[in-house]
Parts: C-alpha cells; sequence; structure tokens
C-alpha cells in the first residue's frame, strides 16, 4: 500500500529509465501515425511528462527522436532475422516472414511512411539505418544459402526478393492487411523459390545453392506443393523445350 | 549572315521557348547530380541566363524547377512503355525494359537521389509523380496481359516486378552499369516469366494468363531458353513431386 501517490513520480526515475521511457513513448507514436502527424507535446504527453523534459533529454526535438526510435525499430527487426540453420530452407525463411510481418503489423503506420519516404524526418541518416537493415537481411539470407563468396547474380537475386518483400509489406498495409499474413508468408516464399530457380538458369553458384536447397525440402513442404500446383499450368508449354 | 551578333540572344526567345530552355537545363543538370548538388546558379549558367531571370519564371526556385523537370522526367519515361500488342509478351516486354534502360542510364544520378529518397526535395507531391509512374507501368503491362479486372494476386504479381525492375536498376547504376543493360534486361525478362509462373500455382486468372502467354511463346524464344537451362537444376528434385 502506497500511502504517498507519487504525483511527480517521474522524478525518480534514473536518466536511462527516463531516456528510455521517452524512447518507447515515441516509438508507439511513431508506430502508428506519419511522422508529420507526431508532435513533441503529443510524446510528452504520451509519457505523462513536460515539454521541456522531452527537449532535455532530446535537445534535436523530434528529428533526434525520430532517429532514435528508427534505430531502437531497426534493432528490434533485426532480431526477427535470427533463425537456426537447420531444416528446409522454406521453413526457416517462413518462420522469419512470421516474425517480420508481425514487426510490420505492429509499426503499421510508421512502417508506411518511413518506407513511402517524402516525410520531413527522412535524412540520409535515416536511409542508412533504413539501408543497414536491408544488408542485414541479405547477409542473413547468403549465410542460409550456405554461399561461400556469394557473386553478383546470386546476391541480386536475394536483394530482389527484399525490395519484393518490402513492396508487399506496403501493400498489404494499404490494404488493410490483406490476404492475412500466413497467405502472404507462403506467397513471398514461393516467390523466392521461383525467383531463385530462374536465377539458376543463368549463374552455376545459384544453381549449385538450389540443389543443395531442394535436397533439404520435402514433398509436403512448401515447395513440393509449389511444384504440383505449377506443373498442370505449364504442362501444355511442351513446345518451347 | 547574321552580321548583328545576338549578344543577348535571350530575349528574343519566347515565354514558352524560354521555360522549355531553363527546363531543359534543370533537367540537364538534375539528370547526373542529386538535387543537393545543383544549384539555381547552376541552372542560370548552364542556360546562359541571370538567375533573376530564372525566379521570374520559377518564382519557386529550385523546388518548382525540380517538380516540373521531374514531371517532364516521368512523361518521357511513361513514353518507354508504349508498345504494340501483338508477338510473345517477352519480346514486348523486353523492348519496353530496353527503353527504360537507356531511360535510368540517360539519368543516372538523379534517378538514383530520386529512389533512393531521403533528398531536400522530396515532398509529395514528387513522391505522387513517382508513384503515377508505377501505376502507368503496372497497367500496360495488366493490359498486355490481356487481364480484364486484374484481381489482386495478378496485380501484386506485376507490381511486386515493378518494384523489382527499380531496385535492379538502382544496383546497376551504383555498379557502374553492370551487368551490361541487354544482360540486366534478360534477367529481369526471366524473372517476370518465373513470378508469374509461381503465382498461377495459386491463382486460377494467373494460371489462365500464364497458358495464354506460354502459347504465343517459342521455343528459342527467352522462356523456352530460360526452360531448357532451368529443367537441369531442378531435375533431381523428384523426390518433391
Amino acid at each position: 500500500m502506497t500511502s504517498e501517490a507519487p504525483t511527480r513520480a517521474y522524478r525518480r526515475l534514473s536518466v536511462e529509465e527516463r531516456r528510455t521511457q521517452l524512447l518507447d513513448a515515441a516509438l508507439s507514436l511513431f508506430a502508428h501515425r506519419a511522422p508529420e502527424e507526431v508532435s513533441l507535446d503529443d510524446v510528452a504527453e504520451a509519457a505523462g511528462v513536460s515539454r521541456p523534459l522531452v527537449y532535455r533529454y532530446f535537445p534535436g526535438g523530434k528529428q533526434q527522436l525520430y532517429e532514435a526510435a528508427l534505430r531502437s525499430a531497426a534493432e528490434e527487426l533485426q532480431q526477427c532475422f535470427a533463425e537456426p540453420q537447420q531444416g528446409p530452407l522454406t521453413r526457416r525463411l517462413g518462420r522469419a516472414l512470421d516474425r517480420y510481418l508481425a514487426f510490420v503489423g505492429r509499426h503499421d503506420a510508421g512502417f508506411s511512411a518511413l518506407l513511402q519516404g517524402g516525410s520531413v524526418v527522412e535524412t540520409s541518416r535515416t536511409s542508412a539505418i533504413v539501408d543497414g537493415v536491408r544488408r542485414a537481411a541479405a547477409e542473413h539470407i547468403l549465410s542460409h544459402l550456405d554461399a561461400e563468396q556469394p557473386g553478383p547474380r546470386l546476391r541480386m537475386t536475394v536483394r530482389m526478393w527484399i525490395t519484393t518483400v518490402e513492396a508487399a509489406s506496403l501493400i498489404w498495409l494499404d490494404e488493410d492487411k490483406q490476404p492475412p499474413a500466413d497467405e502472404l508468408r507462403d506467397w513471398l516464399v514461393e516467390q523466392f523459390v521461383a525467383c531463385l530457380v530462374a536465377a539458376a538458369g543463368r549463374d552455376a553458384q545459384t544453381a549449385a545453392v538450389v540443389r543443395a536447397a531442394l535436397a533439404l525440402e520435402s514433398a509436403e513442404g512448401p515447395v513440393g506443393a509449389l511444384a504440383r500446383r505449377v506443373l498442370p499450368v505449364v504442362g501444355d508449354a511442351g513446345h518451347l523445350l
């Protein structure tokens, strides 16, 4: 029973705790609104503190808060990519995508505003943070593909697919998170398989990666299902062989 | 023989001619430099006129010039997409890509700066211009695919591929236009085929589009070559069927 109500409880936090609290407040505001629609007053109100206190911790104001929030979100997102290197690749990719799409769903409006660009808080620093996440995603995938020293074709294929995932996420948010996340995940996994297989036709390293990856898949898995659904569609195209 | 040398020739242009001249000067500067690296003085110098004259035509200064130049470039780019609706689809797509990549090559630094974002001249208006080009590209492709009332899956596949093309263009510029444009074109066409075929597995409309498109292709064309190169790679994966 605390009989002495902490009317100005925020004085009791340490500098680090206060900073974290302000950042959390900023992050949840920036997650669901475009940066233009978040003011320092909103952050102060959400954290239950005064505007001058926010400035004391973030003298650069909204821009500094936005960048700090973005860095924090970028770290959280990168953790989505971690996945043990075992089992079929499509299973690993699917699990990482599940976490990624959950992240996107939790940061909807902020994610859209960030990737659509044209925002007042966008700078070369914010672009660098976003690019860092893309690079990390590509490195994760290449390490799962077990490609030592990936060549330009394989890198390009992986980078292109990451772009596809981003664009698909934006459309998904734009269309009120339809189709359901698990359908979108399956679709993205299938597109990855298709892009990789097509690229394998022109690149020996990608071909080796595809062969090794297919050997890990099972008939019940996504690649087997994809093959069985696609074969009847292309089956009439014998004139091409 | 003009014995009276036009020392201040620019006074002789009509308002419309002068506007076009300034815009051309701005466009060629914005094509090869980031917007940050182009000043109004540069535009005045390139057009051989005074800075106040530039302001008389573009009172909004650099921002207005940039947007006008971007609109002009967007119109030029949209003309790249026009292509007669006959012959194999991969041939049509390849020709449009040739024109698109030539455009990208002619506007290298400006194209990168625009699509990478974070630029001082980026606004909701510039984003809207870029989105308009993307939408036009998607409509062109869908009309070539002969899909009346394209459903969400088919639309998504086409939009995703357009994103892939943009991202590939940026990487291509970043890597000093390597691989050569015709290799990149072939690769993008193959990726389109692969993405469409994979999407056909889950969508009846896309499957119908793919069947119709494959019937137009020949064994000597890109789809035949792709199929013959890919089959040996996936040939060992009989366990998936």
